[in-house]
């Protein structure tokens, strides 16, 4: 009805239609973890890659190089306003104040996203790679993610009218409305701690909004944040998410010998205790196997609030974690299980169900919030919108090979030599082959 | 996004927010019995009256009374506009050029809706009249019950907040798109023809708006039509639509002994064929019982196009009327039936199938279509939501009451004693008792 010709002006001038707009627009845990980077492994250099494990969907063909190339030299541009950094000062993350340490603060002033090398592969995918400091390449994880899975989505809508494209959004809604009505029948059972963990294969920055709100409309005190750091601040959510894979990977592809090697996993835990605390002790345990990662952990390690598990089946990776915790006499209920792996509803309820009085579970829902458009659109081809398994993971450090094992042996990275070395010397009895969820 | 805060501002300055807001916010056939009541019976005085038979909704306590008053007073405020009326006088309906002269058209030109009679009663209801001359008061039919229906769902949605809304309609729009595919498919099957009769009932003009451009992105050809004149104008579509039981109604009051009662309905057939023809000849034959009626026909009722079935379950009315063309040596695939009475997508699924290469179906897809936000409240409230059977009939003709027997004895009107003489007139063996659908 209402049409503001000046708004629909300015918008014809852009260049491109921007996918990240600040540098906020990132998972939260990108701070912590670059802050520890920064503290304790200044002078490291991490090269980053983006991968598409769904070979069938050919990135190459979907996605316009140069448009790829404008998003990217777009998020380049940006640098941290103000009162970002204002925000970041002086918010609560975790119940801490100050987290964030001014000279971090004043080293983000002048950060600007590195450069990246792009080129199109013979198999019909985008090698995309993000070469310099660790403490650089690391944020561009989440933005180069953002894009590449947001012009997947616009590329798919390019043929659709205006009218198939309010039925796609209208059925979405819905979709996802149904969900967060079986969530709330969920919370009547029970405690229930749902937060969004979908900014990296998001359908797109405005739907990720959307569906943000929509959490907090239907459930209330039961979502308790968001990764997404930009709309923590703007929506006054809280900004969860702690540590990943590539402390790990990276400590561990530095070790200089197979003992500092085993200790690597661990090592990161010491540098992320001495700077963290409370809550924020979350471990992911499954970089080279969750089972003898829990057997052979120091005893320290129970003191840690939470586990993480990533890469095994929901509940039998978090039942791993709460025997673990029993055999050393913790009690369970005082620990925090943070499930966020390919999770959705039916997933959610199980898990919710299965533990519920027997240990704090939260959840971190990702793609299946942000980017569930099965059976969405109203021509039925639905495959171009579908979610894909995108990642963006660490490849080397200081030109050593990155490497990880994963409790699902579909998952696991590196050339094959060091993979097999990285085995020998953390066994892999434990390892098996799981379908990937995105 | 995008808010044009120079119309938000203009809203501001609304007395009320207008539910109807040009008098060609109407069903067709009005303007065909117009014309016909302005050369046949232009003195004659009629009273219409709203009735709502969902006697559980209390309508006297859901819609508050000023701003019905308002509404009403608004409507009485419009006049025929003269790009309205040059397209009257030009558009091409049902195939025929200049189809309304131009002394009415001239006549509409001053045209204004009557003053209406409002007052609460004790069971919690409206009773709204709308007394004097037949040629004015008929134009009130389908505008009063819009502004009903639509202060009513305005009422149900008061206290929702936007985001609520959001979901509301994203629900409604994925479930008539649901129906939609489903048509698409019974499209392929065969012949289907799909109208919208929505107007009356429906749940708001825009929603309608919505409906009919879903229609008409979903459907293509198989959408033949709407019954409503402005948005038929508006978006290039076929205005549908011949005659209402207001005719046999009237025509009956009026009759000054038995004989001439048991001609009414035909009479109404001679009067109409004077002035319209081919596919406007559509008869409808249940206002005092269709079984009577097709068999007490004249030979020359044979010769019309075809007949709309309204109150009998849709197969069994419109099996009826194909045993009465074969036995009279017509070819119903030569005939047209027209189904409108509650049809949503299973009866018109079951109906299509049924009649498929038999008879030329026509679906007038009304309530089902415009007005189903069953299942759509995200608080799941969705009674005050659902549609009622609201109607607005002629009461009196010249002071003489109305009757209607139809062929569900749920759906007669007029005083006791009158109903038992017009059953005596016409038989009344043939009626039973159905359930009311919207």
């Amino acid at each position: 009805m209402s049409l503001d010709i000046a708004t629909r002006v300015y918008n014809h001038g852009f260049r491109i239609d921007p996918i990240v707009r600040t540098l906020l627009d990132t998972d939260f845990y990108k701070f912590l973890m670059l802050q520890l980077i920064r503290a304790k492994s200044p002078d490291v250099r991490a090269t980053f890659g983006l991968i598409n494990r769904t070979k069938s969907v050919r990135l190459g063909e979907v996605i316009d190089e140069q448009e790829l190339r404008d998003q990217l030299d777009h998020a380049r541009t940006l640098r941290f306003q103000k009162n970002e950094l204002i925000w970041l000062a002086g918010n609560t993350f975790y119940g801490v104040k100050q987290i964030f340490k001014p000279d971090f603060l004043d080293w983000l002033e002048d950060f600007q996203l590195p450069e990246y090398d792009l080129r199109r592969t013979e198999d019909g995918q985008y090698e995309l790679l993000f070469e310099g400091l660790w403490a650089e390449t690391t944020l561009w994880e989440v933005p180069a993610l953002a894009i590449v899975s947001e012009l997947r989505a616009r590329a798919a809508m390019k043929g659709m009218s205006r009218f198939e494209l309010d039925v796609l959004y209208a059925k979405a809604k819905a979709k996802l409305w149904g969900k967060i009505e079986r969530l709330r029948v969920l919370a009547q059972e029970g405690p229930l701690k749902i937060s969004d963990f979908g900014t990296r294969r998001r359908h797109g920055y405005l739907w990720q909004k959307w569906c943000v709100e929509a959490l907090q409309e239907g459930l209330g005190d039961n979502f308790v944040g968001t990764s997404n750091v930009k709309m923590a601040m703007a929506a006054g959510l809280e900004a969860v998410g702690t540590n990943a894979h590539e402390l790990p990977m990276v400590y561990a592809a530095l070790a200089e010998n197979d003992e500092a090697l085993r200790d690597a996993p661990y090592q990161v835990l010491r540098d992320w205790q001495e700077m963290y605390d409370g809550n924020l002790l979350v471990m992911l345990p499954d970089t080279y196997g969750t089972t003898q990662f829990l057997r052979n952990a120091p005893d320290w390690v129970l003191n840690w609030k939470g586990l993480r598990p990533d890469s095994k089946p929901p509940i039998e990776g978090a039942e791993e974690a709460i025997a673990w915790w029993q055999l050393h006499g913790c009690d369970p209920r005082e620990k925090l299980l943070v499930l966020s792996d390919g999770m959705d509803i039916d997933t959610i309820e199980e898990a919710a169900r299965h533990f519920r009085g027997r240990v704090n579970l939260s959840i971190g829902w990702g793609t299946n919030v942000t980017n569930d458009f099965r059976h969405c659109a109203p021509d039925g081809k639905d495959d171009r919108l579908q979610a894909i398994s995108l990642v963006c993971k660490v490849v080397s450090a200081n030109g050593r090979p990155a490497v990880k094992l994963s409790d699902n042996a579909n998952k696991a990275t590196g050339p094959a030599e060091e993979i097999a070395r990285y085995r020998r010397v953390f066994g892999h009895q434990d390892l098996m082959a799981q379908p990937l969820l995105v």
